[in-house]
């Protein structure tokens, strides 16, 4: 079984609901949107991630035999339903925001329309996939801002929730500008470059911690970097600087080391100095150990001479704000827009676009939604990308889609791009979306 | 490509130690040892679980062959490391505490003891899948202790971080008590009772409010919960009173209504008189929308007149503790107990065995940690459950496990049974592990 891949990867009451469509006949094009209702503290604007993963799962969408016999046999399902369900493909129409898009609360990335009973039943997975996609990205971009040039990798696989989770979560980061990864399937997966170097468990297989590294300098002579924080973090600097000259001999140059413990930025600059005392001072320094982006702040603001971080747990699980209020709404059925009116959930009916407008200096100025007739601007940003459930183009390179996070990371207002909580962006609801939001209201 | 039973699902530096050990022959047994570090705030005790899977993923370790090439063509690594892993299968001992066990930090919950590449290999899916299910089980077991008889189901798998991370929520979720899940293949795959009731974009998608409950109950007329907050939760509350006699004469019961915003002890008390006025008394109220234990307890200490309660996202993804600080650490190689002394992870050498010790009225007084030879309890913890790779018994019902947690909550000393912080469990460690570090530290 690949959750991954499973049809039954939904909620129960998308398959109640569905029996219930089947029985009135309710199959006119419905119009549902995801979108987010408002950002986590701590965050000034989203990324969206995980388009790909969507229109690969619409495009396989099916259940299987032993599925429909699951079904079947709990009782709950008519034989109508069944034969529905065994015929199902997705065969509707999907515009959204490209991937690596950077976006603010109420703007729809992703609008799918298809007969009412397919469009609804896509509903969990694809909340699934956008929300933790986009909610990576959007953590990860905060490391990437603060970083600048120095290379961040993503080393969150073990803390991060299952495995999927640590799959997306290195692909997620990478389109956000992360270096790459230590997780080998994205590798395979998604040719997102890797990285890694040794665990303490190494050093302590070894009765010496120099044979230690002499082993793996061996083993790996184009990728030595040495983890030096097992017992005594500058005597392992020591010893690094002691082992040079015999690998040099042997054609092989230290590349750096690793730091995973302690106080980061003290370590740094002692191991620094006896680095480049000891005539290594080509070897990096790489710092480990529970960062996020605030102690990535400090140890670049405090002068350390880290050349590059790894950043694990608090990214992979957006650990500050591990889901976004996100939602993936009904908004038009049968031609007829709708919205749903519960305290303090409210949405904004019809089907709708977003338009960007600039300074002149190509700087972010304000955001419009509006109905989608009403053509507003220039810079339309959800696309179309889907129609009668056939992709209209391959899905980008990854490498595009990071380009074009750092093109829009440029473009993003300064206040905006501090970790701090910036006064929100302007998003401004347009008059004949709040005129429709109106009419809706006077016929329910 | 199935990331959930991926070998290459795993961090680099786990092949690249692999490829030195294969050139040292440094294949002598090793004992790795799982633990958590320290408890998350908000958590007073942990609840073990993941074995299962952790089980499975060892005895189904393997490469395929793709794997194989693709690894072969990144140049990174030895025809001999190669041919290793093609041949590589799990033949290890493991030794665990059952899933549902409750335990503390210090205390090893998994050892595994196989030749060093192996037990090195699969470090980072071990660490993925316990520290996952172990963090929602303890995050579930909060809820199911203020909840009390009151079922709480999970709806969490739109925000779960993608798919193994919703299904797996669903399984730790009910073996800490939760009475079932929306997510419909936890119940193929585990057997867990469903439950689900209908969207918002149900009552939508109808014209008009009643005719979409009057649907919704012709097609589940055995599980007939309405969510009536889409526009106005008193006057849908009045919709079903005044549908309830004409579902009656065809033979349906309401079974119930869903809450999902708003301020739901208002909306439930309102909700309640005109239900019970309306003679549809034997209606239920379940109460959904952003719930944690948290706001469980409030709504239960205001006599809210809830009956059940669905909670998601804060469970699904720990929301205040997205993360164990756990370890999966080299103990012993080759007879040598060793330990890592790093700054603040310094962890306790050798194979270790954990008693607990109770009251006579079987509450649990402390732990004591100490050497596997040290047989000072009546009650060890870690059983046998894997021997040269084959499974010693088949892993126990998902309700088992379930009667477990309920067990052994009841033994937790009160102060460790409520939502605050309490003054730690005590773990002790004995003089004989006291000694053997000291020993250990001598060596190095």
């Amino acid at each position: 079984m690949n959750p991954s891949t499973s049809a039954l990867l939904t909620d129960l009451y998308e398959l109640t609901m569905a029996q219930s469509y089947q029985e009135q006949g309710m199959d006119e094009q419905a119009a549902f949107e995801f979108f987010v209702r408002k950002l986590p503290s701590h965050r000034n604007f989203l990324v969206a991630a995980g388009l790909q993963q969507v229109l690969d799962f619409l495009s396989e969408l099916r259940l299987t035999q032993e599925e429909l016999a699951w079904l079947d046999h709990t009782g709950q399902f008519t034989p109508e339903l069944l034969r529905y369900l065994e015929a199902l493909r997705f065969t509707g129409d999907v515009d959204a925001m490209p991937e690596g898009t950077i976006f603010f609360p109420h703007e729809p990335i992703l609008r799918i329309v298809a007969p009412l009973p397919q469009a609804q039943l896509v509903e969990s997975r694809v909340m699934n996939l956008l929300n933790f996609q986009t909610m990576v990205a959007s953590k990860a971009a905060r490391s990437v801002l603060v970083a600048g040039a120095k290379p961040i990798i993503d080393f969150g696989l073990r803390r991060a929730h299952g495995a999927e989770a640590g799959l997306l979560a290195a692909r997620a980061s990478y389109l956000a500008g992360f270096a790459g990864t230590a997780t080998v399937l994205a590798g395979m997966a998604y040719g997102i470059p890797l990285y890694g170097t040794m665990a303490h468990s190494f050093v302590q297989a070894h009765r010496d911690e120099e044979i230690a590294f002499e082993h793996f300098a061996q083993a790996q002579p184009d990728n030595v970097v040495l983890l030096i924080d097992t017992y005594d973090t500058e005597a392992a600097a020591r010893k690094v600087v002691s082992l040079a000259p015999a690998l040099k001999a042997r054609g092989i140059t230290v590349k750096g080391v690793r730091l995973d413990s302690g106080d980061l930025a003290d370590h740094a600059r002692k191991v620094r100095r006896i680095l480049d005392e000891g005539s290594v001072s080509h070897a990096q320094i790489l710092a480990s150990g529970n960062l996020d982006e605030y102690r990535l702040r400090d140890l670049i603001e405090s002068r350390a001479p880290i050349d590059s971080f790894a950043v694990g747990t608090a990214m992979t699980t957006s650990a500050d704000a591990p889901s976004l209020d996100c939602a993936y709404k009904l908004q038009e059925y049968a031609g007829r827009p709708c919205r749903k009116r519960s305290e303090g959930k409210a949405t904004w009916p019809g089907r709708k676009q977003v338009y960007r407008h600039c300074h002149r200096d190509a700087r972010y100025a304000y955001d419009l939604v509006t109905t989608i007739d009403d053509k507003v601007g220039d810079l339309p940003l959800l696309e179309p990308v889907m129609r009668d459930g056939h992709r209209l183009a391959p899905s980008p390179a990854l490498t595009e889609v990071r380009r074009r996070v750092t093109a829009q990371l440029e473009q993003l207002p300064a206040p905006l791009r501090v970790l701090e909580d910036a006064p929100a962006y302007e998003v401004r609801i347009s008059s004949p979306l709040q005129d429709l939001a109106q009419t809706v209201d006077r016929y329910v």
